[in-house]
């Protein structure tokens, strides 16, 4: 056995059972492993943007790390974008990185990189392996620490000798340490705050928003008048009829501080703070009030979900009925597309446990209300701000998940980041409808020039229109092996929304606005 | 005048024409700046790794920095893997990027990240702007030290606020030192080495191959029997009949140990030694004879012109003539499309002063002896060996070369890491063609799977092969507003690549193999 097959044995025996692939040539004795280690499904992907994204959203749906297998620096820089809203989801992800041999390095040959400073910046356990006797242990080490509380990012570099010597070894699997419980300090304090009549607001961070820990928040919401909230960037709400409530903060910072005004108390539950996205010299960047206390129940390193059971229980308040929110869709509307027009077909229509993945940006603003009512289901956004996860984080999720279906929102100019991702989609026959949102712009940034308050002529404009020419998102899709057709009416819109919603097969709806 | 005003003053002073830009938020001052100052060049991008292969090509054709325009941590990332193929070109380019504003950074907003510790990988000059009075001046500074021969990479960090506060001052622009000349003592070694009779090769890296230095390596092999060369991966190299003879060094290890085994003496000039891309276990790393004398008579960073010009006058070769590539060019062949015929149609027709930019990898490598003793022109290809350069590249080459015709040589699966750089070229207008063979898989590394000489399956083929769903680039070519046609005989070929570069615009042939 070569370091190469010890490395994909212990991934094996370790639980993991995907890996979003890019390899090149340094990765081909970890690609021979792959093929003769059974029980680890290789899933190729065009780039690698796609391949860690996809690890993201599969380790929403699941808690489990899956691997990337990526291509010296380079390829792993090409990861980079979608490990920084990884990092920010807090999920479990495991990079596989080949490297020269450890004796070519010396040689500077041109893929030759610094892939440990690279991969420091949002890996927090890192490792180059040594030799192939160390592998497996290695691989064993770095999926212990994927579960680092409340999820990590490992990076295993495999230099290309230490993958073809044979000696390897299979690793000895650690069982990770139990994610801790805050302390009681923080349990009291929150229930104290809960009991003092002051407004509050729950904010519901990493994994809070789901399960147990959701309906919990649900009985402490219902028993203390306390209002529950979801940050603008979350990595996961469960949410439809018959679930406790969640509001969103808004992305826009006047909204967002309009939502906040009346609390004078926030409670975080593995949340942070909520700020403004970004800076503005006429707007604040903490969207709380001033005078608002700001306490924090759980960090998102504790155990979210015990903390919420535990203030439950501190509040007596583990029988108490939470306030489910009712059943409702809206009606199917017709005529000409308005952005409203289009969340109300997207809410009347979306399947039970459909999970969206939602990265429309400035279109999709309607959307979570509209879908509110709807059957169970999941949402998913983009974590980090860096555009381009929609598509990977919803091929992720349908490998997870292969039995639901997966409506993915995207933004025109988000979906070019990493457009290979209909390719992996076609080739793995995955659930999701993509509905794209033809503004022909980055809407967003448009905004924020006429913000300035500044006559802006043609060429800043030109820099921020994605026109001249239009995309054909249609054309893109037929090109990636995936159906697209384009819709003109909210009725046409509909018809196309079932339709992809039945096929269960990946396709694409253009929408231009 | 604010920060970002400064900036892009100081940018127009010193020079810099071009801005690729793919920006966000925070950088919308300055965009803003770049509308209302003129004589910058805004070329938009829907992906930062177009914008940076792009200016690498800019770079490569003109010797001066282009700036592009990247969004914070993760904006920047998407645009390390060609920023790793640039600083193996050693061409100036300026990396602007927008950053949170300074007081926002506490907050931990979800965009936030280590930005300089991603830049310090690739980029000998790094600065964070830290007040508007002062960002002209590291505008001066970053432009300057782009000049730091051969030629450097450039960041810096603009700060929102940075950027809004007014009190900008256009910064003072500095001269770049002189490139220095080799010593003394390295030229006489040369000349000694070029007069004792043993078997010599000299290999021409950075701007060696290029205008005089070129002719001067040439007197030098005609007066001395001395064979030039070029690296495998080299940034520029100009060609053609009338100018002298260069050959490249093969990719694949026997073929370079092979071209290389009757030479005794290796003269490096602005070239490293050359080693094997990858290591593997049955080839040799240094391709050079064991008992080969590598001497350097120019490092990179010295002036490898005037040091070629000073050997040829030491060798009294001043006034040799060179012994010029014949004219002449392959016939148009007909029939089944094969490799070797696609090269040969590519000799037959390539237009004067053309702009090859070739990242076909195992396809073309028929292309440059095919296109030998064609008028001149110039080839560029992949210097790190990430690839997704190709068109990049060829958008920069060609806004730095408005008048000249572009043939941009594609694998399928490096085409399809930038593949947006499609949209940027039909957007300019810009008078490229592509030709992307399509072989439907990662060639290159299905070759060094079989030579693993294991039996490797479906699971390993399914991670190299790009098929089912086939890409169809003619679809893929339209939704980018690119007229793209798919062609199936030699005779095809001929007739739609004449009209590619009669067109005298983006234009795209599918190749399938």
């Amino acid at each position: 056995m070569n370091g190469a097959e010890s490395i994909v044995r212990t991934l094996s025996e370790g639980g993991v059972e995907v890996c979003f692939a890019n390899p090149g040539t340094s990765e081909i004795h970890l690609v021979a492993a792959l093929d003769h280690v059974k029980g680890i499904r290789g899933v190729p992907c065009l780039f690698e943007g796609v391949a860690v994204g996809a690890a993201d959203g599969y380790a929403r749906m699941t808690a489990k790390p899956a691997c990337s297998l990526l291509h010296l620096g380079p390829g792993f820089a090409n990861g980079l974008a979608n490990l920084h809203n990884a990092s920010r989801a807090h999920v479990p992800i495991l990079n596989l990185i080949g490297d020269h041999a450890t004796y070519h390095r010396k040689y500077d040959a041109p893929l030759t990189a610094d892939i440990e400073a690279l991969a420091r910046t949002y890996c927090r356990w890192l490792r180059t392996s040594a030799a192939a006797k160390e592998a497996g242990q290695d691989c064993a080490d770095a999926i212990a620490n994927t579960h680092a509380a409340p999820g990590s990012i490992s990076t295993l570099i495999v230099p290309a000798d230490v993958a073809w010597t044979d000696g390897g070894q299979t690793g000895k699997l650690s069982t990770p340490p139990a994610t801790p419980l805050p302390n009681m300090a923080s349990i009291e304090g929150a229930a104290a705050l809960l009991k003092n009549d002051q407004q509050t607001a729950i904010l519901l961070g990493d994994r809070a928003a789901q399960g147990d820990a959701l309906i919990a928040a649900g009985r402490i919401a219902a028993a203390t008048g306390a209002k529950l909230f979801v940050p603008f960037s979350f990595s996961r709400v469960e949410r439809g009829a018959g679930l406790p409530a969640v509001e969103r903060i808004a992305y826009v910072v006047d909204q967002a501080v309009s939502q906040l005004h009346e609390f004078r108390q926030l409670i975080l539950v593995g949340a942070q703070q909520p700020v403004a996205f970004f800076a503005s010299p006429s707007t604040p960047s903490v969207v709380t009030p001033p005078d608002c206390n700001i306490f924090t129940l759980a960090r998102s390193d504790n155990n979210c979900g015990a903390a919420l059971e535990a203030l439950t229980a501190s509040l007596s308040a583990s029988r108490v009925a939470f306030r489910p929110v009712e059943k409702g869709r809206p009606g199917i509307p017709g005529g000409d597309i308005t952005l409203s027009g289009l969340a109300a077909v997207v809410g009347a229509l979306l399947p039970p446990h459909a999970i969206v993945v939602d990265e429309s940006i400035t279109s999709g603003r309607g959307m979570m209300a509209a879908a509110r009512g709807a059957a169970p289901h999941d949402w998913l956004v983009n974590t980090g701000g860096s555009i381009g996860i929609g598509m990977p984080l919803s091929v992720g999720a349908s490998i997870a998940c292969h039995d639901r279906p997966v409506l993915c929102l995207s933004g025109d100019g988000s979906l070019m980041y990493t457009l290979q991702s209909l390719w992996t989609a076609a080739r793995e026959g995955l659930n999701i409808t993509l509905v794209v949102f033809a503004n022909r712009s980055y809407s967003i940034l448009k905004g924020e020039l006429s913000r300035l308050g500044q006559d802006s002529g043609r060429g800043a404009l030109d820099l921020l229109d994605i026109d001249r020419p239009d995309l054909d998102f249609v054309a893109l899709a037929k090109g990636m092996g995936v159906p697209g057709r384009r819709v003109s009416t909210l009725e046409e819109f509909a018809a196309e929304l079932q339709s992809g919603f039945d096929s269960a097969a990946p396709n694409l709806i253009e929408v231009p606005l």
